[in-house]
């Protein structure tokens, strides 16, 4: 599974006010469309949907043509980690552009909010009071989904990378510093205190006016 | 004036527990010491002298004759911004190694803590709560402060960042993540919500296991 993503020079996602910030240019907004055209599969975090509301579609008609004649569905699949079940039902990730969408959520969902949302995606309950992610790739891997590409969050990433479960991390860092003990980084959550996740750097590119890292996660 | 820091790869230049963690390698540990060794004074904030106690010292013994064979002092001049006078006197960069040292604090210093603090180095008072940077820096330069390098960290960097004070940025980014929503990044403070700081990429270099990105800031 690959986490693609773009931080500013001082590793922020947004603002303290999580307003969605333009970190890339044309040229990486460009390669992002590339990755999830050739991915099975893109994931976010509920909190990511509730903040930005990407929908998550590819942009290019020509990319989209292709995996049509590769005999893929137009677009990706869409999966949201929902442990409670709040994606709105008019999330541009549930109505924007044709193709399966999956919402995972946990035991604690609401029924009533399940079942809502169940006529927009298919519903996949797994873990108690957290989505299970690992159980959650098992049951993906099934499915056909080999080349996952997760798009955040900072809470997701963190969930993600601290259970073993990414193989490569794309970084784009902009130019530019956004600041802010409590804005959003690419890896939130508890934090590594030992043990943490080491990398290998397996490619560096100038692009736009930053740079993008590509890292291999050692689990 | 130059800001030098270590990051993982996920903006973070320590763990949540301010436990220092060495995130670069061997030859970046010398690069940051000729960075010394060329500058007229090195300053830090006090919540890195509290966490990390450095003495900001030259390693090297020949970068150190080579500083006297010009007529500098053997270590270069070294600067706490402690608004209220917390330095502890037993900190390593009040004893190791000889030279000036200054210690910067504000009017809400309290004045024993600061006539103690006077015996092991001079003390500058300007600003009311907070030590004003921009007057610091004015000081400083007519004291012959003309290669200033700062280590840091997150809180004094926005400070510095946020009044355009900053003319450039090394950024050593470290093969791995550490993560956490409130492990110090390179940029803590309020943050931008709009109008962030503009960089420019300079130059770029793998290092050890890592990369170093030089941004001039565009103020």
């Amino acid at each position: 599974m690959i986490i693609n993503a773009a931080m500013s020079a001082d590793g922020k996602i947004s603002t303290v006010e999580r307003v969605q910030t333009r970190i890339s240019g044309r040229k990486d907004r460009d390669r992002v469309d590339a990755l999830k055209a050739g991915s099975d599969a893109i994931m976010v975090g509920i909190g990511t949907v509730l903040a930005d509301n990407p929908s998550l579609t590819v942009k290019s008609k020509k990319r989209r043509e292709d995996r049509k004649r590769a005999e893929k569905d137009e677009y990706p699949m869409r999966i949201v980690v929902d442990s409670s079940a709040r994606t709105p039902i008019d999330a541009e990730i549930l109505n924007k552009g044709s193709g399966k969408r999956i919402i995972a959520v946990s035991k604690r969902a609401i029924i009533a909010d399940v079942d809502r949302l169940s006529e927009k995606a298919e519903i996949i309950v797994c873990g108690r009071e957290e989505v299970d992610l690992k159980n959650l790739l098992d049951l993906l891997w099934q499915r056909g989904v080999k080349r996952l590409m997760v798009e955040g969050g900072a809470t997701l990433n963190w969930s993600l990378v601290s259970q073993g479960l990414v193989d490569e991390i794309y970084i784009y860092i902009g130019n530019m510093i956004i600041g802010g003990e409590h804005a959003p980084t690419l890896v939130d959550g508890t934090g590594f205190v030992t043990d943490m996740a080491k990398l290998e750097l397996l490619s560096v590119e100038k692009m736009d006016k930053g740079i993008i890292l590509q890292w291999r996660v050692r689990n």
